[in-house]
């Protein structure tokens, strides 16, 4: 039988001594976790750039997923914000309500995922808070550096800007459906690769990088369609190659079979791909393509902002019923 | 009919426009909220600090509370950690995961009153997020500057350091107990005020000013035993002088009252006062005492710091089964 933590009436403390002190890699200012407050120690060169962004039980994870993928998940969702706003992670708070269903096993999965996150993209934890709730979740609040003139805006678009998005889209769509069941011919092991894409998002970190060569740029949370139009602020329109679309070949082998039911424009509004949209002017393209493939990122060139209001494809024609996910709907 | 937000099916976007772009008082690196992310824009002369807190129905308040009231202990359990740390509270996020119960109405008066204070404590709205979930929850990750010496620990308290507590406590404990209903013979207006204690925690910001005299320093929300416990670091111990401990004059006289069946040590092992205890060299005494009377703060002398481990009463006796409040019990 599972030990549950109301079982052994374990502290707060007993928790964080246990599972989190590990994660603060005794930084300056953590005070290892023994303050109620901390303070940040970063360059004073450069701004301090904050997200934040919470995750719940059954809206965007199920109470049975991983908690690895869970871990993932938040930190994903807050780095690649930092990433769309052209900065570099430095360090993240975690808030975490916590039903009594949770054991053991769970927070130490949980936050040996974090640790090795950690490493990963270089960031340490500061401090953070416990509460319990019926439902489980998790806040994060992330602090990254950028110079002030690489801090990109999300809605600064110009007329005549290449689009551009990082990756590939809707691998996630399918993972998401897959996890919830849904009638398929895809072989197994191609159902791992897709579940996985939805259990363990990989942010983009591209956006540091490019950042002076981009105008505007948003992280792909809230579907393909409704980020390009957050992108084109009600000012402008784009036109879209949609061919240009970055797919992989499983998912493009799934778009052929006409009995899967799936279709571009579901994936296209559909959200959780966390890979980049941005827009450049044309004139760094060269650039901007090899610094891409000097960092292994795979970058599509899809179209370009145009005067006209409107999403069109590459006939001209205007694409209709366009919507992204509504956290509050 | 009371409108719900589900009812209108309204935007996250609709959300953000109507009642939380007032928050962000047009202050550069918000973005006007119409980015993912933003950046602090505070001076380089001082650290950031950074306290984090989340808020829960059932568990931090009931759902009927007055929408004013879960959010002036939003910000109250975040400021008076500030105020802890030593530190000037400056700007502020907001993660508000709602369930669809909340009306435009609850909006309009939390928002309404998060403005108030933050005209009060002179901060501005940073950025956040919008979710939805079963059960109320709302986080919050406060900025605040402090200069590196002045950065408060809460656990170097030293031995034969006076310990200070603000303000009065248990008004809350008693305001919990009414709003919760026992059988009581307290005078309306009586009632009145200890419920508003309750409901309208205000935290004690001499944390700040004093700084530079304190040693060790908490807020009272886990209970003044708990909390002084925390500063005394398993290292130390505490000589208290109960008759010290300040209380209003209401509270003393239900405590006279044998019939009320509220005992001192029961308000002294519950949280939720937001005053602050600390601990400051003996010299200190008259300047702190004269920094609290110019500021118009009730400041109390109710012990010291020793080396033998364990509270003990005037009388040198030990006083035992003394517990906090658990977040996670």
């Amino acid at each position: 039988m599972k030990k549950k933590l109301s079982d052994h009436c374990l502290s707060e403390e007993f928790i964080i001594d246990k599972f989190f002190k590990k994660l603060n890699y005794n930084k300056l200012g953590t005070f290892n976790f023994e303050n109620d407050g901390a303070y940040l120690n970063l360059s004073k060169k450069y701004q301090t750039v904050v997200t934040t962004d919470t995750i719940t039980e059954n809206v965007d994870f199920f109470s049975k997923d991983p908690p690895e993928s869970i871990a993932q998940k938040i930190l994903c969702v807050n780095l690649s914000d930092l990433s769309a706003m052209g900065s570099l992670p430095k360090a993240y708070t975690l808030n975490i309500s916590i039903n009594s269903y949770i054991d053991f096993n769970w927070l130490k999965k949980f936050t040996n995922k974090l640790s090795r996150l950690q490493k990963k993209y270089n960031i340490y934890c500061l401090g953070g808070d416990f509460s319990k709730s019926k439902e489980i979740s998790i806040t994060s609040t992330f602090f990254g550096q950028a110079k002030s003139k690489n801090i990109l805006p999300q809605n600064k678009c110009q007329v005549d800007d290449d689009i551009w998005v990082t990756g590939n889209l809707g691998d996630s769509y399918i993972g998401y459906k897959l996890c919830k069941s849904f009638d398929n011919k895809i072989d197994k092991k191609n159902i791992l690769s897709f579940k996985k894409k939805y259990l363990y998002p990989t942010p983009c970190m591209f956006g540091y990088m490019a950042a002076k060569y981009i105008n505007s740029a948003k992280d792909i949370s809230d579907g393909f369609f409704g980020d390009l139009k957050k992108i084109l602020n009600k000012k402008y329109g784009a036109k879209i190659n949609l061919k240009s679309i970055p797919l992989s070949n499983n998912l493009k082998k799934i778009l052929l079979d006409s009995q899967s039911k799936i279709y571009l424009k579901d994936i296209l509004c559909w959200g959780d791909d966390y890979e980049l949209i941005f827009t450049s002017k044309k004139k760094y393209k060269v650039k901007l393509l090899s610094l891409a493939k000097k960092n292994n990122i795979k970058l599509s060139n899809i179209g370009s902002v145009i005067m006209q209001r409107g999403v069109f494809d590459d006939s001209a024609l205007l694409i209709k019923n366009i919507s992204s996910y509504d956290h509050f709907r």
